[in-house]
């Protein structure tokens, strides 16, 4: 049955579990993490690339797309599915977090928002209503609420926002009409734990398909952002499923599973293979440093991706150094690799009830994150 | 035996043959089509991409990887197949071309040529010697001989260039250490008849492993092409290779093909995917016009590319206009496997003596071509 979030496993020693969620593109297993393809397509990858990593739901995103090449002519070409050539899960954002952080000037009211388009300028408008329309018409197996995303330690602002965002939460769930997506409410609050808790306890009281957990990897401390997930998870039901939006470092991954997260999306690989940087254990490996110019060896000579396979540190630095397009693929297929074979080491993990150990191995290497 | 050269099959009505040349990283089906990989990358195509295309031989530039990421790297790295991962065979070129259309500033005199980088503006001195010392840091299979790239309409300074490459030929030749690359000679000569004569004498008197046709595809008339290689090939010994440079136009390959021509290597096709533009039977498709808005066909119904088969001109469209990478991936993929396709029709056709036909569909589409 769609929507369907079955528990096959939990650690004994955390709230962490090993979770199936059916949808109408197929069954995705988590915890996992989506690549992000912003404007119907994961940068410098192709479908069958993403397919060959094991990935298994890609988010997109729902302002960019209304944006270019609109939301009617992708229903018009058969739907997002159809016309990026991804068979599989789909997730798309409600459009909310790129109005506040891409568009030139907005204007927020009850209603909705009046935004300026990054590309020309133009004005536009978004409401809750809107935003599900949208959504429909580009046919998502998960699809988000309209929220607004308020800076994170404005006591007030963001206690006023909540209001709004709890408001606009029903009116979503009101006008949609589909009932192949599932809806996910979203968890706002900035840092504020009473704020956190009475907007997971609304949400909670809608009865949805799926929670997810906004507003946060927007520059509170990582301790912060573990209390918060430590509010909301305990309030969210067992039985559905949780998603953390916009994360996607390993030890954040890491911590936020411990937590109880299911899912998790990020633009952080793809980013950073564009800035010629290998997500490796414990950091990262930039290569456009001189001392890879003549490093036979891989980037990481234990993985086994199709990159690290064939490709030596030189020849990516050469890539990176001679802005190649083949650089941007490699590192895409490295990192996005990195992440999604992580994500099928912690449910592994989890399986055989070793996840502290996992973590205590991935979290020794970053002092300033929570630790077990 | 490396550099073998056996003709399987000849075209009744002209000087066209299906050939195989044996070399030291795999057997080359003539005639063919080699992809463009100048900085040891054919853009946007990882090796595995290329395989599954069929491309047989790559091309790489000697100029731009003399500069970057430089010879002595790529020859501490394994040699260019394992710098790029391509295990098949490979053909440098001289840097002779290069060196005229590339640098800012160069002076030529008897010895060689010094030029400016266009990547910093730094200093830099080529000699047939050094040319052929760098092709054999780099490994490939064939490598080519230092050159002059004329002005192909002035007569007087072609007469004098032509004194300069010959016996900047022999140098090559005499200076060559390496039995496991195919040094070709170059014919020049621009667009007349005598000087073009000379050329192909003087080197079928060298007796290479193989004949490239240079300084054509430099902005004659098709016609002056066709003449030129009319000249050139009878001279030519029947049982050695010959490659037309820089040649990728349809209506120009099958030309060649028809006048005995085997190899040719051309940045076309993965230029054109960059600037949005795929290739088709008779002509190009601009994904950029609105009239492939809404269009759910594929660039080709008839084509079995791994682009056509999956994505429609309207997901080609919005990738070419959001500048997204996977454009560029897709685009080349569907050009490139145009043309190897091609090719492989041609050497089908000749193989059953159908070549007349093929050519005949073909130049019909390009009224400006040479007819049969």
């Amino acid at each position: 049955m769609p929507f369907e979030f079955d528990i096959l496993a939990s650690d004994s020693s955390s709230n962490a579990r090993v979770g199936r969620f059916q949808t109408p593109h197929g069954t995705l297993e988590t915890p996992l993490f989506a690549p992000v393809g912003t404007q119907a397509t994961v940068k410098a990858m192709r479908p069958s690339d993403l397919h060959d990593l094991g990935a298994s739901l890609i988010l997109s995103n729902t302002y960019h797309l209304y944006l270019r090449p609109g939301h009617k002519l992708i229903h018009e070409m058969g739907g997002l599915h159809q016309f990026m050539g991804w068979n599989g899960p789909i997730l798309t954002d409600s459009g909310g977090f790129q109005v506040f952080s891409l568009s030139k000037t907005r204007k927020i009211d009850a209603d909705g928002v009046t935004f300026q388009s990054h590309l020309d300028g133009s004005h536009h408008r978004f409401t809750p209503e809107k935003s599900v329309i949208i959504q429909e018409k580009l046919g998502a197996d998960i699809i988000m609420m309209f929220d607004e995303c308020p800076p994170h330690d404005k006591y007030e602002y963001v206690e006023q926002s909540l209001v709004r965002t709890h408001a606009w939460a029903v009116r979503c769930r009101n006008v949609k009409k589909r009932d192949d997506q599932a809806l996910f409410g979203i968890v706002q609050g900035g840092i504020f734990p009473d704020l956190r808790e009475k907007s997971a306890r609304f949400l909670k009281d809608m009865d949805l398909p799926g929670y997810a957990i906004g507003g946060l990897a927007v520059g509170e401390t990582k301790a912060e952002m573990a209390a918060m997930i430590d509010v909301v998870n305990p309030i969210l039901p067992d039985e559905k499923p949780r998603y953390l939006m916009g994360v996607g470092a390993p030890e954040d991954l890491i911590n936020a599973v411990l937590r109880g997260v299911d899912i998790f999306d990020c633009v952080l690989p793809t980013r950073l293979a564009r800035h010629g940087s290998a997500m490796i254990k414990g950091g990262r490996l930039n290569l456009r440093n001189a001392q890879y110019e003549r490093d036979p060896s891989p980037i990481d000579s234990t993985c086994n991706c199709a990159t690290c396979m064939q490709f030596s540190r030189a020849y990516l630095r050469h890539l990176v150094k001679a802005n190649e397009i083949l650089a941007h693929m490699l590192l895409s297929t490295h990192n996005l690799h990195f992440l999604i074979s992580l994500m099928a080491d912690i449910r592994k993990a989890i399986r055989k009830d070793k996840l502290q150990d996992l973590a205590g191995e991935i979290l020794q290497h970053y002092p300033d994150a929570p630790q077990l």
